[in-house]
């Protein structure tokens, strides 16, 4: 079919959308645009494949760069490739989400990319089809936690409840109810509650779990919330 | 970073997964491999993307040319991007699944192409790393199918409960409580029964649905099986 006559290359970048969770709220990094004609704009943390490496590569090479991380839960997106995406040369866009935890990050070399955390739910204007990935992100991250319990990448090694409850209603842009949300988790069996309380969320407080590693990741496969 | 002074260039191909649901069993449209050094191999329908199109126009084009239906469910997967994909420049492989209706297949079309129907669970030797898509590809319909009703994209217009069931269970892999499977699907509403009965299956007979398109339409997003 003639599909396979043209030889026709493109470019491909790999943009890398980094989640963190700080302050009981959801955050994506980004980085101030520069140079493209859309000044002012922010555009998520990227570059150009390079010959010697596959996409998971240069992504993971970008992450570490920006983050000083380099092993945290990472997932793929669909490429973006409308002929129209508003870039000089005909461009393939691939992007990667990360889920990392906000205190191994090296908030040093953030710094020096200038890059810069926003609320979810309070993006800048970004460059190009950015937005669109981010929402694509977004969704895709809800098909994962909804199979694979990935959301937990997000919180630190001790963490309440509330905690928990919250970044499930940050990704899934919903509230749940309390109650079954508590009861759903705790049933699973790998919550492991500790002696201590947190008193930042509330004047009851609220105790601290953590994972039991071992029964966490037997049941990473297939489990829904 | 170094990441954006690549200017390196790549062929980018477009796989199409055409998967069917025939004689209660859920089938995968592949095409005999020509010319590039693995004779008996079998193949992906494909092709190169081409400087007008976007990604999904290509994928829609392969699809109509072999298979003779333009509009059906479609989704791209993620990127295959290995440097040592087995093929003889740097090619990033991009594939989409599709979900057809056997009955409005062009049956004349796929013939012409060569194109032959594989049981899912009884793939023949694959060319380069397509075994490995079509695993993904199944990884992500079942994902698609927690969130989405998609699998009845797949069944006729009027279809029975234990066909539903089939599809599920293949698509799945796994065996499900056929009372529980009924019961949540008969809860959800819009499946309306028909008066005649299919004799296929069992000798008892099994009712016709079909689906009420309009409370199914609504149901379509975020609905969990």
């Amino acid at each position: 079919m003639s599909h396979s006559t043209g030889q026709f290359r493109v470019l491909l970048t790999v943009d890398c959308l980094v989640f963190g969770f700080e302050k009981n709220e959801l955050k994506l990094l980004l980085v101030p645009n520069e140079g493209d004609g859309e000044p002012g704009k922010w555009s998520l943390i990227g570059g150009f494949l390079q010959e010697a490496e596959s996409l998971d590569e240069t992504a993971i090479c970008i992450l570490e760069k920006v983050t000083g991380l380099k092993e945290v839960y990472m997932e793929s997106l669909k490429p973006f490739s409308n002929p129209k995406r508003g870039l000089s040369e005909r461009t393939i866009g691939i992007a990667y989400f990360f889920l990392v935890n906000f205190n191994r990050l090296d908030h040093q070399a953030i710094k020096r990319h200038k890059a810069k955390w926003f609320l979810i739910n309070q993006m800048p204007a970004m460059v190009a089809d950015h937005r669109e990935i981010v929402n694509s992100a977004i969704e895709q991250l809800r098909c994962s936690a909804d199979r694979r319990l990935v959301l937990f990448e997000l919180l630190q090694e001790q963490f309440t409840l509330p905690e928990l409850l919250t970044v499930y209603e940050s990704v899934y842009g919903k509230v749940f109810d309390v109650r079954n949300f508590n009861r759903k988790f705790l049933s699973m069996g790998f919550l492991l509650k500790q002696t201590e309380k947190s008193w930042l969320t509330s004047k009851k407080g609220a105790f601290y779990y953590k994972l039991d590693k071992e029964l966490y990741s037997l049941s990473f496969i297939d489990y829904k919330v």
